[in-house]
């Protein structure tokens, strides 16, 4: 089949197929994005963070369940592949995400650890461009707030969930410095919980103090596992999108390009400087480092020296 | 003062003048580092991460209670900065930790975040090399266990410890996936907590199910916020490094240096990218992209053309 073809007329297997290629990272890959490329930046995408346990894949999957009642066609991209250790909870959550597995107009994408090297922002820009280009209306991200890419990555959604839960141990209220700051929206998930509205008054008290310089986030409580709150959420979400000018959602839109063009060439110098030198030489200069004949910094100079004289 | 025979020293208002100088990440940090690498390489370095609320901030600060009874000399990385939002656990945990920071041979390094392109292990190494060049003994680095990079990191340590807590709602004992199988200790913190045994009985059936082709991690119960436990963590430790052969804390160093190379190189080929490209020009490319007049992929082939092309 026609791979590009098949992903802009929305087939969902040419949608897989295009995302493990993307994965794979080849040359195809390269040539299948460029293709690609020019039928993306129209869908809406939705950042969503919390902190692990807060609830974050239940709610996707409320509001997943709720957008397609309207027939909104979903992409889901989900940054933290985090591993369950005790209780099913999470897995639970992934099955229940499943029962949309069998929708043709819902794609979720488990973003896979991809080595130090592969650049979160450009796995998540590429992904987010072949569920654009396979004409999703709306596009779902959704990341831990805890780790330091993972909050990169939510900051170039067009809008930002922030999930809260209330009580059950202050200390897992806990987000990477400067993630309160970026929320156009926040949600106290679990609402139900004891605290939940001691915990709302706490958190506009803090807004308001906060965010004098401009206009104070709307808070929504949900009940995630009940489903309730989600129509109010996807109506401030909706709220937000529109009210915002055009400029704004350009703005954010240049920035995860930018990000993405960062990633994309650091993995191309990466991959020349792997083919331009031997992985042979490459282990003797870490052993020249490891036994202190020479540093980092100067092997670093040698070997974008070696990469400038190829190529 | 000459920096760096006083970094070697340990001089304490030097070695908090180094790690300034790393962090703002300019020519003379580069200098510095060049003429203190060779003095590095000594210490050994425990990696410890737990889920945010798992008491990483405590049990470190317990361990350094500990080590310095033993005048043994600490440096201590915190790789998860994170912010508190409502309750003043985290907070607390800060200052608990700042009592130590009237001790000269202890030191703390919060490592801020230095935006997509810094590169974790650069910073987390760079942090180390200055406290081994000042003479500590043992090196932490805490992170949260569930950020990409920050993950990553802490498998470059000699030892790595992974945090767990009992009941508390199953949920939050996530992690990135892999890191259950890279831990050298296990601890169960918060032992006292109700289900402490019947975690560490899932725990301990789970490593025997799992780990049938190397030796069982020990799991060790610790209540922090007591310092109970933590006399027997740290003779685990020593029992862990001393068992170790040279070669597997060799290899283990050898790939904290690869990656530290890899982000350095990453590091100032992006310095030279941006001194080669005018910023107006950059911007030109992104609104290109953005306009889909062209793709991120044939851009970073031609920025790397022009990079390639200057000297």
């Amino acid at each position: 089949m026609d791979l590009v073809k098949e992903v802009l007329k929305g087939n969902p297997r040419a949608v897989a197929k295009a995302i493990s290629l993307v994965e794979n990272n080849g040359k195809d890959a390269q040539q299948l994005m460029k293709k690609i490329f020019p039928h993306t930046g129209k869908s809406v995408i939705v950042g969503i963070t919390g902190s692990p346990g807060s609830g974050k894949s239940t709610l996707v999957d409320q509001m997943v369940e709720y957008l397609r009642k309207d027939k909104r066609k979903i992409g889901i991209v989900a940054v933290d592949p985090t591993s369950p250790f005790s209780g099913g909870a999470i897995l639970g959550d992934r099955i229940r995400m499943m029962r949309h597995s069998l929708d043709a107009e819902v794609f979720i994408r488990s973003m896979a650890t991809r080595g130090h090297l592969g650049g979160l922002a450009k796995a998540t820009g590429e992904a987010i461009a072949v569920f654009e280009a396979a004409g999703k209306d709306m596009i779902l991200v959704e990341t831990v707030g805890v780790g330091q890419d993972e909050v990169e990555v939510v900051k170039l959604a067009d809008v930002i969930l922030v999930i809260l839960i209330p009580g059950a141990g202050d200390d897992i209220q806990v987000f990477k410095a400067g993630i309160m700051e970026i929320a156009d929206i926040f949600i106290i998930n679990k609402a139900d919980a004891p605290g939940a509205d001691k915990m709302e008054n706490q958190l506009r008290a803090m807004l308001e103090l906060g965010m004098k310089d401009r206009e104070i986030p709307p808070v929504v409580k949900t009940i995630a596992t009940e489903g309730q709150g989600t129509e109010l959420l996807i109506e401030e979400v909706q709220k937000f999108i529109s009210k915002k000018s055009p400029e704004f959602r350009a703005q954010r839109k240049r920035r995860l390009l930018y990000w993405m063009l960062m990633d994309i060439i650091k993995d191309k110098i990466y991959d020349r400087i792997s083919q331009s030198i031997e992985e042979s030489d490459f282990d003797e200069y870490i052993e020249r480092i490891y036994q202190r004949k020479t540093d980092p910094y100067s092997v670093a100079e040698e070997i974008i020296g070696i990469f400038k004289g190829k190529s």
